[in-house]
């Protein structure tokens, strides 16, 4: 039996054990010390009553003869495919319900979509980026491009006509950096994915955290894009469901690849390798649409989006280059005096006792940058406001 | 963008799509027709009260700022790798917590293990068989070799040396025939497999309906199976999970290819393409290996068997050939007189208002039989035999 040799080609990321490893060393050296952990990348609040309401009625369903479901479509259930369409409609996009695929989470449909592709396809990827763009596509053996995500370019790429590309991952507002794309560079990488013949994979994980009326929620917002895209979301940031496990992808039925439908094609891969998603969790995600389960929701995203402005305005306040803060829970921020990702690191928690992600995590143009971000509690967040105003720990 | 050709390969299945038609048709010509399904291949008997008590404490564990759970670890919780660890205890098998990879199902977990394996592996896969062994192959475009299950050898094929594979499959207690390999029969597959430095893939997803003690639970009781097979396990039928997804994948440390660890490979796939189950349904799940869970789930098991039972007796009155039932929930009898699998789909549905599942849509050697499982309540089973032995509608 031969293993799959693409897996050995796969690079071990160190980021967050280092990081774990030396926050647990500074804190056994310095036990009095309150370190505030301004690197979490999970949600904190809890799930709000309504999704809570919604999951123990199901469960209680599930216990009853009468209520009582077995399997169910493994494309998701029409009462949550309904509730995403009208949510979508919001928005001025319309689409079919069985446009809509309910999922355990955008990562695992991020990889596995893949599965549809052909693995000599060229990939184009951001740098810095999230990881499993780059691993899930390693993992292939499909050939990657990276375009450079930087400082002149506000960390936004745009698309450069002189690169043959077949998918393109764009991620907006962006894990790290917080960047968010407006309506004309959305324009600009649908042209330039037609021109190309290629397809985009929108990651909208963070979507939620859009105020701005001229940044696209979903990149369906932009004409042509059910041509060209594939949308991932994710309740995970939206509704705190990281631990509880429910996204949607949505796969226009326009997408047409060698005249076969890539609807089609996934609807087939998820039938045979996937049998949908919990029906109390489906429930509960349902719940997230509701009029109340919005309203509480909001709440939970506008206390987050309060702490971004904190970190954000602190600094503008001590005069450091960043981004992100508005319309996302990341912060990407230039680390001082030139020093890199992870000296930086150091500096921080020994002298600020604070915590946060070193940018070379996530590629090398991340390299001099460190990305915070919103998801602490708000006192921790203040307190860490005062420590970097006020230069103590 | 090139999409992955292989999937033009899939034939497309009409099995239970027909099936339907042909009811919902008879039923709409005979209205008054009070028609027993005896195909279901999906459970009846809600979740035990242990396990809803479990799903409603975690769902408000949830909603609670102090016991809110974000994201998990990939590859499952503590709590319900080490109830596992125990359960297979009983049965004598000692594996590592880090061994156990809990999933939401057997089917996302026999789909999704191919990754990690080279696509130029020859397959061998017993005929008839579950589908998405075959697809899931399909769609990687690997060699596939049948293996041929008949009266002959009881719907248990065993290893021929002259045939070359890199990975095989086996499921006991069997989807579609309800056959069950014993000690022995599972001994030659380790044999066979260690000889040609094979990978078996074990799908032990009815493993609880298992009482004879000459039939193991776990392939692992065969000595040396550690370092040939990969185990998969679901709560589905055991606990009545189909629509609440969760089950378990076994990679001991002890399997190496190619100087390669499967276990530290699958733990790689899952954390760049998975996220966890949710926390809620890893709850729900461990109630199942409570020792309260445990007897309330043996009591629907033993409801099913009990149908089973009656299912087997009948066709034995009626001297008709078949197996299963013992062991499993699923029975494969041949039809009568010769007739092909739809004949006697027709002939059943129109002389007993009786429906079953065609065993040729499992394969070329299911041509000639059929399935009935034991999903079905008491009353309508008894009524079925009532049916059968007297000949009426």
């Amino acid at each position: 039996m031969k293993i799959n040799g693409n897996y050995l080609n796969l690079e071990e990321s160190y980021l967050f054990s280092t990081d774990a490893r030396k926050v647990k060393e500074y804190q056994e050296k310095h036990p009095d010390a309150q370190i505030i952990r301004l690197g979490i990348g999970d949600v904190t609040k809890p799930l709000c009553p309504e999704v809570v309401d919604a999951l123990v009625d199901a469960s209680k369903e599930m216990g009853c003869e009468n209520s009582f479901r077995g399997y169910g479509p493994e494309q998701g259930y029409d009462f949550l495919k309904e509730a995403i369409k009208k949510h979508y409609e919001e928005n001025k996009v319309y689409l079919d319900a069985d446009e809509i695929f309910i999922s355990d989470g955008a990562k695992s449909d991020l990889g596995n979509i893949l599965d549809i592709f052909c693995t000599e396809n060229t990939v184009l990827i951001p740098d810095p980026v999230y990881p499993v763009y780059v691993d899930t596509n390693i993992m292939d053996g499909r050939k990657i491009l990276y375009m450079d995500a930087n400082e002149k370019n506000a960390f936004l790429p745009l698309p450069d006509y002189t690169v043959d590309a077949d998918i393109i991952y764009l991620c907006s507002p962006n894990n790290p950096t917080g960047a968010v794309c407006d309506r004309n560079q959305l324009k600009e990488w649908v042209n330039y994915a037609k021109s190309k013949n290629a397809l985009i994979l929108f990651d909208a994980a963070y979507e939620a955290f859009i105020d701005n009326e001229n940044c696209p929620k979903s990149i369906f917002e932009i004409e042509g894009a059910k041509e060209c895209a594939i949308e991932f979301c994710s309740l995970s940031k939206t509704a705190g469901f990281t631990g509880t496990r429910c996204g949607y992808t949505v796969v226009p039925k326009a997408l047409v690849f060698e005249n076969t439908s890539l609807n089609k094609l996934w609807l087939r891969r998820q039938t045979t390798k996937f049998n949908g998603v919990s029906y109390i969790i489906q429930k509960g995600a349902a719940a997230v649409f509701s009029e109340e389960g919005q309203k509480q929701i909001k709440e939970n995203i506008d206390y987050y989006k309060g702490n971004a402005k904190i970190i954000s305005e602190t600094l503008t306040e001590l005069g450091i280059w960043h981004i992100g803060g508005k319309d996302s829970p990341y912060i990407w921020m230039k680390c001082p005096n030139n020093t890199d990702s992870w000296t930086y690191f150091d500096y921080l928690l020994e002298n600020y006792n604070i915590v946060g992600t070193p940018g070379s995590g996530f590629g090398k143009n991340g390299e001099g940058y460190f990305r915070l971000t919103a998801f602490g509690s708000r006192e921790n967040t203040l307190q860490a406001r005062k420590r970097l105003l006020e230069g103590i720990k």
